[in-house]
């Protein structure tokens, strides 16, 4: 991919260091030629990990290993590598895990089940672990506290552009630093987005209390963006947590952390909607007086997810009858008659019909720009929920339809 | 639309005449301009009818409207039209079905809730009933038994080609024909397909097996159909019997008209697949081995939903791993380890993995052709299910992204 995403951010946040917490990235040659395609985070001793996963049924096969080592709710090391999701590849899949897993932990001095690892990918071709293990120890060595932005872009397969984020607050006279890259950019719906998330922190809290704040961040960010309503089988989100900074695990510090966490979650989770295969339109989607904020999610991922809503927005027309059919083919409750919706600041539809005074000019006009808002109101309760998606052009189709080749 | 399919079929059935089924049609310019856009049909006093519509909860007004006349049974009159989908049109929406009714019943010399009504196009603009009302006279006398033709191409929006279809069967000596036609090309996607179609046969069977016939024929075609997983605001099936031809309500006459009536509906239903916007493949998805015949669904819909996998069958690109993230995110019961897939007659997938015998080369060959098919065994169950469905290309988007201008 040489063309960056109309989309993205003018420019990329520059990570500071989280004590102890080194990375590099190299060019194994996995599939690409010419870029690094896999990446080595070391982690100190005693920092704690969390974790969310995709809930397909056909998860790869690092997603299973993950899921295994966070039991042990310790990490040392983290690999990643792109160009290969050594997804559905059976026993040889798994194989390749434990090699990765046995030769990282020798890097790394560590235990086996103190490292995480993730793939990103073509699906269903087998992972040859020889390929790439005898570089780790040579990454080990390189590992620096500066190497974020090499790392971010080890991991990038369709994206355009890597994905960082960077947050520091204070709680309780300690400054905490929460630092995050990610990758995606088709086959991106919940659950969760195909992508891969990873934070890294030097907060100290219990393991319980990072798993519950991911999961709860996940929630309103990462699955709550799509590009294609395509999930994958590698999704994978990682809290790694040093424990440095010591600020007590009161409500107050741990609201402040979860706040700091959403807020840099929801940022990675955007960009990844800014580099959707082909997009053109960022495009927030908000849903109120729906009987549940869950009814509210079912409707607007209907509506992010049409075909229909998306190819409109790609031309620029505000063809607002789509959106109503979005709404009514969700199967949740909806009133016709009470519906509203509005394109950017004009009020579309009142009433079951169009509204008196609605002026198709300016919503045109409003389409035309980077950033689309479609807002509905059901009318039927208080339940309400936002999501992101963008719009469906030529360019994915290009991207797609010869993705191998 | 110039470019017809190339997935037409060779040549458009002959529909013989229904002793006293009479079609007319004529440009009325409602939307179009230089071609029909309104049809009437007539139908004989005893007819008696069935219908099916969409589920959507932003259902049109024609839509409520046949639902009411529907509990009357019985029916005279047909008056479609194409341009406008008098969806979303609030109190002038029901006016305009209220006024059209009235004149239709005028001009077929019937009760107004003999008259069924449909309508096609653009969502959300009023249907202004004075640009067309005044021709319904003119429809009635003009109707002849030889007008199929004419009726179906009068239904048409983004359609590149009529849909017409005929069986004929021998039940207890007598001779029962069933004729058909159907428009639907983008929107496509249980319940139902974004399509109006309309069935005329000889037959006298009751409202209730007829109901019920109709019911189940939908279940396995057009609710078995998708174009681009978005729902209507109009979908319409109606059945219209005029009880000419008496050969008795008994199991093998009913089993026997039910079998024609299933396979016409489906013959219609490709049809619309094969017109699907922008469609270059015509795709088949069986789904076997799942735990129930509705889980099959779920899963071979999910499949062929995907736009990963659409975009891949469009680029003639055998990525099956996206077959199996499209199992996997269907949300039911599957083993990633039991799974097996083929591509034509190619065995891709085996015990979680690619199939050691798998060729490439052949699958890559078999998805040249203009018809795929997949195959999935779940391994799981004893549930089957088809679908049916095509590819997505730059046409979808052309079509899609600059409907109404």
């Amino acid at each position: 991919m040489t063309k960056i995403s109309p989309l993205a951010p003018p420019e990329y946040p520059c990570l500071p260091s989280i004590a102890g917490i080194r990375l590099a990235a190299c060019e194994a040659g996995i599939r690409y030629q010419g870029r690094k395609d896999l990446m080595l985070a070391l982690l100190p001793e005693g920092t704690a990990v969390a974790g969310v996963f995709t809930r397909s049924k056909t998860a790869s096969a690092p997603v299973e290993w993950c899921r295994e080592a966070l039991r042990g709710g310790a990490a040392r090391a983290l690999v990643v590598n792109s160009g290969n999701a050594n997804a559905f590849t059976g026993r040889s899949g798994r194989e390749a895990v434990l090699e990765t897993a046995k030769q990282a932990a020798k890097a790394a001095v560590c235990a086996q089940n103190e490292v995480f690892l993730a793939s990103t990918g073509v699906i269903g071709e087998a992972l040859d672990a020889g390929v790439f293990t005898h570089l780790l120890g040579g990454l080990a060595e390189a590992a620096s506290e500066m190497g974020w932005d090499e790392a971010a872009a080890a991991i990038m397969t369709t994206d355009t552009y890597p994905k960082l984020a960077t947050r520091q607050i204070e709680i309780a006279g300690k400054t905490v630093t929460i630092n995050g890259f990610a990758k995606g950019s088709g086959m991106i719906a919940p659950d969760m987005a195909t992508m891969l998330a990873f934070v890294f922190t030097d907060i100290k809290l219990p393991q319980d209390v990072l798993q519950e704040s991911l999961a709860c961040g996940v929630h309103g960010s990462f699955n709550a963006i799509t590009v294609d309503s395509d999930t994958s089988t590698s999704d994978t989100v990682l809290l790694f947590a040093t424990g440095a900074q010591d600020a007590g695990a009161g409500e107050g510090a741990v609201a402040g952390f979860r706040a700091a966490l959403d807020d840099l979650l929801l940022d990675l989770a955007h960009q990844v909607v800014r580099d959707g295969e082909g997009a053109s339109k960022f495009v927030e989607i908000r849903v109120v007086g729906a009987v549940s904020d869950a009814s509210a999610r079912k409707l607007a991922m209907s509506i992010a997810n049409s075909p229909l809503v998306k190819t409109a927005i790609a031309g620029e027309d505000p063809n607002w009858g789509r959106i109503v059919m979005a709404v009514g083919k969700a199967g949740e409750p909806a009133e016709r008659d009470l519906l509203d919706i509005w394109i950017g600041g004009q009020r579309v539809t009142r009433n079951g019909a169009a509204d008196a005074g609605y002026c198709e000019a300016e919503a045109a006009e409003h389409m035309k720009g980077k950033n689309v808002l479609i807002r509905v109101n059901l009318g039927v309760g208080e339940g309400a929920d936002t999501v992101w998606t963008c719009d469906l052009t030529h360019d994915y189709i290009d991207i797609n339809a010869d993705y191998r080749s």
